[in-house]
């Protein structure tokens, strides 16, 4: 069984994951780098994945059988096990979980399609359906606060040897501490200026221009001014939402094309890089919540961050969480506007 | 000129890099792996760097000639300029400050050494009685808050195509937000209990023993309980203490054996792996400071995490600050504890 366990110090939750457990040595340095293997998630190969939870196929065809269009299933080696109470429990100084949770991994496509930009614009709303349709289903789950959808592509952004197009989503029994720094920093925005930050940071962008690569039906793409990476980009809902899940179909289809634009000029540009994208979407809003939860919905916006994966993070990011960005997200935006694709 | 920018929405500085800055196009993916290049940092190459702002070597002996066992120079591509005032600005709702800071190289030897670890305990010693004189000399400006130290050995911990052993240092206008988490947590914790936490989790440590690697005159090495990574490695000294710079000469030597062994182990028992290490030490407490800046002596306990690079950081992580360990401390601590170096 994973554990959840808790630095004393700084409230940093870590999961210290037992079911993909190698032997110590078996960690030893290899260099070793991706190799491609038979592919488990074309279509045809259902049995080789742990059985679907959750499918887009016509109404007639069964679970675990070909003519699906997404699939989702659980992962074959989960950080987080679905089954079990939730137990906290201290050790001494150190307080601990049991790993509850649930990690499932969304197959965004019946063919060995590598990048999601690669598909149509409604293929990836689909995509974006799914997220919503299991986080409001895993939403019901009083063990879960949060669920954590992000995609890694390529093999040094943590992708895997299988190069299928997929998603992947956590649900957890606690909130991830980044997710409560944007919470609480929304918060104390919006209590000083009655506006939210996202919105104004929004309007400030599409003033100056110099950090957007894409305005779009309903959403921007920014590099944003204290960007951590080069060609990092934040997309954003123009209207003020704090809750993925209330996307409706027309949005989802906006978000579709403005997210292919900007994957195309990112593997265009970029010589098809590595990347990491993650969801910022508010935790579950429960009534028994107090403090800075009561104003969720008005102080936060969620969002998409897209970190292309090209430089190498040193020593002095982990240590400090402060990041040293070699290029101007100015010249990145100029950059990939003039992308055309 | 590099700048600092602020995120709005959770407060984290940003160095934007303009000195060593590529055009756009050159972060394409290149799938580049490292190549040895001539060696700048080796005895009788001393006009292939910046001069030298520190060096141990002969007093007869001139800067910037051989003869020297160690030498400190400023970085050839700086992250921050030593040149000009602070100066802070707005930019709407952004905040940004000039670039100003120091960016130094510590060359630890004259030799072509790799690892720090193959230097004696002798010179591994006078590394630390660097940190220390350098960190004192920059305390004196009062432009900087901090200076971070840290180690990136091995390609894919950022240590670059040249192998030659050395540390770097960067002193920074503003305090790291890893640095005010620390300094906040135990804060908190000394408040409630009035007792320091690493103190409380080195006697914890001492007692159960499983994650201890080694016990020394002085220091413990541990893989601590909510391990981010595998074999990650905390040095702490057993006495209380909140400044590096305190360290005295016998406890240098002491901290130079540990920091040999546990190296040393890695390296054996990990086939070389990249590794990264920080230097974690109260900022600068200035008489100016309130709040939990006047407490930091009694509060915090300065350390040494050590964290190897053997798996990808995946796309999780970066979006929560929460990890995934897929080895527990407690088989990293037994596997290092055995390993005869």
């Amino acid at each position: 069984m994973p554990e959840l366990r808790k630095d004393p110090i700084i409230g940093r939750w870590v999961i210290i994951s037992t079911e993909r457990s190698k032997r110590p040595d078996q960690f030893a340095n290899s260099g070793e780098g991706p190799t491609e293997q038979e592919c488990p998630f074309c279509e045809g190969s259902e049995s080789k994945t742990p059985a679907e939870i959750y499918a887009i196929r016509p109404h007639h065809s069964e679970p675990n059988t070909p003519g699906w269009k997404l699939r989702v299933v659980s992962s074959i080696a989960p950080f987080l096990r679905i089954e079990g109470e939730l137990e906290r429990q201290g050790k001494g100084l150190y307080d601990m979980m049991n790993g509850v949770g649930a990690h499932e991994i969304i197959v965004e496509t019946n063919q060995h399609i590598n990048n999601i930009c690669d598909l149509n614009e409604e293929d990836i709303a689909k995509v974006f359906t799914s997220y919503i349709d299991r986080i409001t289903d895993l939403e019901k789950d009083q063990r879960f606060k949060y669920v954590l959808v992000f995609k890694n592509y390529g093999w040094s952004a943590g992708g895997g040897r299988i190069r299928h197009s997929r998603s992947q989503l956590i649900a957890t029994p606690v909130n991830p501490k980044r997710v409560k720094e944007e919470l609480a920093g929304s918060h104390a925005y919006y209590n000083y200026h009655e506006r939210c930050i996202f919105c104004d940071l929004i309007k400030q962008e599409m003033d100056t221009k110099e950090r957007i690569i894409l305005e779009a039906d309903g959403f921007i793409a920014v590099c944003p001014f204290a960007a951590r990476f080069p060609f990092e980009v934040w997309i954003l809902p123009k209207k003020h939402s704090c809750d993925f899940t209330s996307l409706d179909m027309p949005m989802r289809l906006n978000l579709a094309y403005i997210m292919k634009q900007v994957l195309s000029k990112l593997k265009k540009g970029l010589n098809d890089p590595p990347y990491n994208y993650i969801l910022h979407t508010a935790p579950f809003r429960r009534p028994s919540k107090a403090g800075y939860w009561k104003t969720i919905d008005r102080d936060y916006h969620w969002h998409i961050e897209i970190m292309p994966r090209i430089t190498r993070v040193a020593g002095f990011e982990w240590g400090t969480g402060f990041y040293i960005c070699p290029l101007p997200p100015e010249d990145a935006a100029k950059f990939l506007r003039e992308i055309k694709v």
